[in-house]
């Protein structure tokens, strides 16, 4: 039998010859890495940096490392990525880039490896996750341009297969009704992916297709910045001819021109709770299933306004030098 | 002896059963992980966000896995961290939070394990490193004002203990002597980090100082965005008053108001060319030491003009509502 004081020093001992504690093969005892993987979409966007930084913050402070690994959105690559950090011991996930039915949740749930969603969730709890409002952020953002006098409204939606884009359509269908706008006057154009490029794509199929459209609802800040792109492009003014509400409150969009309108999302907090739920579990706090919701913000920058009256825009509306498929013949 | 085909069918057969390399077990054996740890600054910025996406691209593409941890400017707290990564046996270390003389460099070349800088640099070449060419890069800068017709510039400097800070300040006044302008035409304020807050507590300092400048060198983009805020809170315009060049042409500088004229630096290629490096040296290709210096390149947009006249300029200098110490009695 060993006794503790000769345990103490054996270490004592061992610390003078130089010997630290080898996580390696102290793994290979104990079975725990003290190593968090976290998984964050390959394009590197603001949103998932506050995320990660959020949750290595707190982890580092209670003694994890962390193995961060950008991945796509192929679910058997995503699957292959896991089984690797599975492989290396890791002691849990954090998962940023999880699809409204995720492969990979079903798989740590097969391998018994605790897990952590951020941002995105899935259609059904089945394990802990940390997110935002997200019919509540729509919510905030109709009702601002319904009280602004908007009832011609479009909204550019975050790919389906995401919680993000998902819900917020589903959040700005609930928040139009609401309001007794009907769905015929708020149309909805599906960006592929949450880019500046996909944004603007999305914005010319919407103002192309209803030229009537006083304001635009993005589901992400990017497309939103996509949609200032167009119109420029076709010389109309924002929000004189269109007021644009984005989603995020990314770094730098109060400096952009004009100082944009969106929801607020706190992601750093987001990531640091995500980092704490993870964290119980794996010191032993059981599997208590958790599901954070966060409340957004309504941030009023100067992206909104009134609509100005049906007889000044027509003229304004004319996009000089594009061809536009579906666009009404009084171009000039 | 074993044959190579019996290898074969054992692991085969292996295969079958389920089992898989474990890559702990096999570090124990070959000394090996496969693990690369990333230390990046604890400021998740955007510089930084393409930089650690470029390496990690690399070197998962060749099949390692990158250990991020996000560091601040400690440098005992900074060697802790390297002592945990080299503790989980990692093969190797990209940094891109290297000070002039950074102690972690002396440490891992004493532990002899490699190290490939980016971004920053040391003073002296010891290990391998990918950067900017940031004396040309304030040159660019520089010409473009002086053949604008500005002559009273002001820098915004970065901290001076790191190459970034240090060697744009440098080029800054190599520049300037270039152009025949003495060094007391040209002042210089430092900022302590790289945030917009500072950029603009540096901006203030160098406004009350030298009301008679027309154009800022910022040494970073975020500081350059803290110079738009003091120009807006004094009712100063940009460009018309001061003219502002950025440096690293981060995501959305393109949309600010007005879009910023700045240095565009590469760093997802810096990214990726400091993981290839490493990963030349991990296997097994020897201990060349490596100096890569990427050219950067002018990017002009709307926030640099030609300057007003002298007349013009005295009364638009006015700050009103703001009292600085040394400001001229002429404020109205």
């Amino acid at each position: 039998m060993v006794v503790p004081s000769q345990v103490e020093r054996v270490l004592k001992a061992a610390k003078k010859l130089g010997y630290r504690l080898d996580p390696v093969a102290a793994s290979l005892r104990t079975g725990r890495s003290r190593l968090v993987g976290i998984l964050v979409p390959d394009i590197a966007t603001s949103v998932f940096t506050p995320i990660l930084a959020g949750a290595t913050e707190r982890l580092s402070s209670a003694g994890y490392s962390v193995l961060v690994a950008y991945v796509g959105n192929d679910s058997e690559r995503q699957r292959e990525l896991a089984s690797g950090l599975v492989a290396r011991r890791v002691d849990g996930l954090i998962v940023a880039t999880a699809s409204r039915e995720d492969p990979l949740v079903t798989f740590c749930i097969e391998e018994e490896l605790p897990i952590v969603l951020v941002n995105r969730t899935e259609k059904t709890l089945r394990v802990s996750a940390v997110a935002s409002d997200e019919l509540l952020g729509m919510q905030l953002a109709v009702n601002h341009l319904c009280l602004l006098g908007h009832c011609k409204i479009g909204h550019l939606a975050g790919p389906p297969e995401h919680s993000t884009g998902f819900l917020r359509r589903q959040g700005f269908k609930q928040a139009l009704s609401l309001h007794s706008i009907s769905a015929s006057r708020a149309p909805i154009q599906n960006a592929g992916t949450y880019t500046r490029e996909e944004g603007a794509s999305a914005t010319r199929r919407l103002l192309d297709q209803h030229p009537e459209l006083t304001a635009i609802v993005a589901a992400n800040d990017l497309l939103a910045l996509g949609a200032y792109d167009v119109l420029r492009e076709r010389g109309l003014e924002c929000p004189k001819d269109i007021s644009i509400v984005g989603h995020n409150d990314m770094p730098l969009v109060d400096l952009v021109h004009p100082p944009l309108t969106t929801i607020r999302i706190s992601h750093r907090e987001m990531g640091w709770m995500a980092a704490d739920i993870l964290q119980q579990a794996l010191d032993g706090g059981g599997s208590t299933l958790r599901n954070v919701v966060l409340p957004p913000e309504l941030v009023i920058r100067s992206s909104t306004s009134s609509p100005i009256s049906e007889a000044d825009r027509k003229t304004v509306r004319a996009a000089p030098g594009k061809t536009g498929m579906l666009r009404p013949a009084r171009q000039v």
